[in-house]
């Protein structure tokens, strides 16, 4: 505990009261994903913030992927990751992996972690409740992906009453096949960004390894603080945003296009950066609107 | 607002945690009195206290009196303060004045404060809804105190409603009558001992302008930080607890014995002093149980 | 008791049944004022009235002024009424005053007699759940009244919450400011109005200290019992709508214009002109429709 | 429409006051009979009587025989009615022309009526939603009375669902047999007593064609207007209580035995004599307590 | 009990699996009639197949009429059955009779079947809660049925309350009179198909003594299995459609217009026909969609 | 599908309906495994029986371990499977597996197969909500089983609301450690019998690979088919019941004691165990009560 006057520890509980009046009741869907998922210190981190938000009102769901742990475990079986356009080649042995990475280890495991903090996890995957109906990827170039899907379908029901309940939903980022035998895998980021809409969520926040969107990628120093949609398909054309941030930066455009009122592209390696973001006139990353 | 790491600022919201876990939902009076109704910070500084706690899901109750600004009034009638066995005597025009002072002025400002700082607060005086009825006050040696009146009946509904539907009740000192025409000026520290009773609160808390219960009487460094109410008599006997201490200590032990949890003499010039006692490990003043 | 046949009682009773099936559930909201609220004996019967209506399930909010009584207060204090265009002048002690009669003795002695009478009641100020926000009125032509204000924003969901739970609201007609840091004195009438229109009232009634529109002012035989709203405006180019009886008028025609089903103005002179209104074929004063 | 003053009738509402809050809320079940149910203005009575009631939120329940109808009936289709022991004989034929004229008949006119006086009523019969099981009664001395059932069990839900949707309930004195394929042919008294104890009503009201209890039966001078339960014994003892007045006795002291708090026994031919009853407080009748 | 094995029995139930699915909780409102309510066993298959779909939560109404038995009763008391056009000339005498035996033995020996079938019934008339209310049907050219009546208002409340609460709502075909004194006779189809309509039921079902439309009346291998309600006006033309089935036919067309989803008239002679017709593949009768 | 006759098929149905009546509405904690859960067949068949059972308004909870597929992973990534006492050894990176193997992948593979079948599942662990908590097995000669638990505290709160939504939840025999860091493998039929119990669920159901409990092992035609609790401990001390067979027992017994009304060692390798156990007058295995 710090060494800090009561006066001042009050004082500044005080100050916070405006956020969270702010963001009472309201959804957040967050993307967990990348080092704060990984750095011990950084997960104790984030699982109090959720914890504490859910505590004052504010319903967080959280949306995890979990790419370092299914190569590992596909490591130890002595299967090869496989990578195409920059997406996991999921072939069948793959997906059962993912799958039960996902679902079974790391979400699980996130609920173990609220769960010792005083909170209460419910964790689900896209199959729980109908949650996520996907079809298999399949780009006009013909490149496949094996089991890799795009969600068409959200019943959003099951999350709603696990939030109604009191409870904080953890949702992996796997979904039923709607027209096929197999599950699919989904990228994190979107299926957040599909989730975020379909409750209406007042903000969607994707977790990564950077301080947000910078005008010279590397450069901290020229984080662009925010960002309205309109200003983003210049943004691409002058490759200011390019690469893996593309993709990102769509998730956010297209949830604001759909109704969430503000989407954050933030730096996880920031200890407590979502607290930081919804209770303090302090904003981290890049914030579209 | 105060110059602090973002990081810093969140570690002390983190560490709040466990003490709104503990309060959550739960029901914390508070006479509200002294210096900290009198000082325009302090005022200020309980208002917001109160709305933070009610927006993490802490039900505070305020009970209030209002001496000094009864004593204005009525000298600005020409009438004096009579006042018997530290009682303020309460003849017929007296109880017109207490009853509008309290319930018209106090309550309905301390409301007025509540809405501007982002809450929303009910203002009920004791006939409201039933809330309190009274009896006068008869001493065995047969002192008069005029309209005082002792509370024989609390129907805590409204109060209840008023929480349920997420308000702060904001409650005067003053009782129906429940064989007489009048109504009665009753002593805040007891009205709020008897609600506390009445809706199985968590905490009683008694603001008062002392530090608490002080082994040496007026020596801030031999305060008495916790108290069994069994080890009270032999300090009444010695007296440690004496004077005006004697009927506060006694509405904290009538708490405790009718199954409050806690009561707190504390002191109300601290700022925040509420907030501090409920969500940081450091207590203030005497707490009883 | 009258000396009247059982049998006549109850086929008084049941001539009165049509009018309680005509308003069963419906709100109807009362200004009273004037000799009904002074004289002892019609304010008992206005409070039997409100009590029989509220159990037989007709819900009345009762709004109150209290003229007489502040003056006499500021007298008092030794201070003198001044008032501008029929309106009292109300500077910042004065509001004050009026603030603590309306909301301190006013209405919790309705309150009082509420409970008295075996009814319920839970006395309201236009800051108690944000009732009523309002801003300093200003003329065109620059009359300046003090802290008059003009309601600008009702939050009727505390009325309602009070109604749902079987209570009698009873509503100081003052207003927390939405601008500044005071409170405001509001016309009764108009608060009425203004409460009707938010609760879609079936009815708004207000009570006077004559018998309704005459069409020769002060000729009780010429009373208009019933009248358009589309009649009101040539009655006043007549001038058979004059004076005081302008404002009352106007706040029945906006009632209506708001979607009241009616409003009345009617002679609280009567000893239980509210029940004789509601529930018997004998209409009093004068309804707008 | 009586020529009384608008006050007079206004202050006969108001008497009815302290009575209406007695009863508000509660459960009253009428036993309907004798000339109540035959003379048509006493039949426009006591509908009104039931519709007010209701409307005042006084939950009445109707339960009906109709001795008289089923006699013509059967006269009609040329079949002689038998009693035994008073009680009428009754065959197979019998009880399908019983339940046809107290369940089709009776009751569903019943009905009617309460439509047409602006009141909502759902007639029902023992076996609807199981409300009455019934065995044959069989005397110890062997007598026969064919399908005269005695009720063993009381499945009241189907009335307190139609009591809590606002309808009156109207029941018919028949009932499932639990242990045959035939429905059974009820005493009136008994189904409403038994009704009573399981709704745990306020009050059982037995309408009949005598003013009450009498000491000198006939003499209506005589009438005993209270009496406790544990008075009755000595009373059949000494002949006071007698012949047809003996069950009736013995249905109000099982109720109340069985935690009714009153039973009436009291004179249908007075016009709007439930009303009178439970409205006034001149009581009607004897009651038993 | 068939001889069959555990698993094939095992296996027809999970067949139905599709079927209940489709009707889980919806309303299905069956006509009930002709020989399926005369012949003891076609009965009881009817009482099984209702209470089983009740049980699996698919929502049954009964509608009857009772044509036979009204003529049985009239005969006993020596009154003659007139028909005009069809329909059963019903003088006040008569009416007596239909309502006696429609609601009085029809409806509760119904009710009684279901409860001994383990299921639970709740007769209702037209009268009941308001649920039907009629006009005397007058023909263009003048001719009189007597209290023949068109059902012109559905207030389908009460068998809501009824479905709602778990109950098999079975109800008789008369209707109160909307301008007059009297009760109506009502034809029971079409009594059903404006249930059906006001209820938003996804099925009518009409049990008739034939299998169901046929291209040559009387020649069951030409029953025309399904129809587009299109479709009818030309087969009327052509003579296909006549007599007796062109207003159930009507019946049908005019509920699927009004938003029923689908239509059967159907064989109430083959056992189980309902449970047939909703649970398996094979359909029976002539469905119009 | 089978070559009856429609009759046939709905007689069938009809005969299950005294079993749905019995089961409508209580909870049956069925554990699943053995061949049942290895043959897709047989698979298939279940999760029909569970669809149709919850369609029915039968409350099926399912709780699986998954022994054959964890042995299979650990042998794909190198490990061996160690037993002790029949329990397979737990170290950390078996229980890694475990979690995975159940909660991400056999549990949600049973999720994805129920919405198939056209229900709708959510699968939880034993982290869900605090589902259940155990601490480390701990025998008393010592023997160490590594991260193999006991249950020591069920939280069914997430179990019901699933249940009140109308999902089928599928439960994983993993549970929180109350104590330490990790999580534990439970025993499958512990687990069931322990939720069975703080569900009070009318009935357990083990699914095994033999036909319940015989008096002479191996020999089918001396399966007992019923067995008081109070019978086996003299079973046990004759050997009749004996190696794995005494641990299934022991749930059973457990169970009744508790609370749950019957519970069944069954054959699951028998298509469609579950509905003829349960919807039909074979019972299957042997019966505890």
């Amino acid at each position: 505990m710090m060494n800090l006057e009561p006066k001042t520890r009050a004082e500044i509980l005080v100050e916070a009261l405006p956020y969270i009046q702010e963001y009472a009741g309201k959804i957040i869907v967050v993307k967990y994903g990348g080092n704060a998922m990984i750095n011990e210190d950084l997960k104790a981190a984030v699982i109090q913030d959720v914890v504490l938000l859910n505590l004052v009102g504010i319903k967080v769901v959280l949306v995890h992927g979990g790419g370092p742990e299914i190569s590992e475990m596909l490591k130890k079986i002595g299967k090869e990751s496989r990578f195409v356009k920059g997406l996991r080649y999921t072939d069948e042995e793959t997906m059962d992996i993912v799958q039960m990475i996902l679902c079974g280890k790391v979400n699980k495991n996130l609920v173990s972690l609220l769960e010792k903090a005083g909170g209460r996890g419910v964790g689900l995957g896209g199959m729980d409740g109908g949650l996520f109906r996907a079809v298999r990827r399949r780009d006009e170039d013909g490149t496949d992906y094996g089991y890799v899907g795009d969600i068409v379908e959200v019943n959003e029901k099951i999350v709603l009453d696990t939030l109604k309940e009191g409870f904080v939903p953890v949702v992996s980022s796997v979904a039923a096949g709607i027209d096929e035998e197999t599950n699919y895998n989904i990228n994190a980021d979107t299926a957040a960004e599909k989730l975020a809409v379909a409750l209406r969520a007042k903000k969607l926040i994707l977790l990564t390894d950077v301080c947000g969107l910078m005008r010279v990628p590397g450069d901290d120093s020229t984080l662009i603080p925010r960002l309205k949609v309109s200003e983003v398909p210049p943004l691409i054309r002058e490759g200011v945003i390019s690469g893996g941030m593309i993709p990102k930066v769509e998730c956010c455009v297209e949830a604001i296009r759909q109704g969430v009122e503000r989407a954050n592209i933030q730096d996880g390696r920031v200890p407590h950066s979502i607290l930081i973001e919804l209770l303090s006139k302090d904003g981290v990353g890049t914030m579209f609107s």
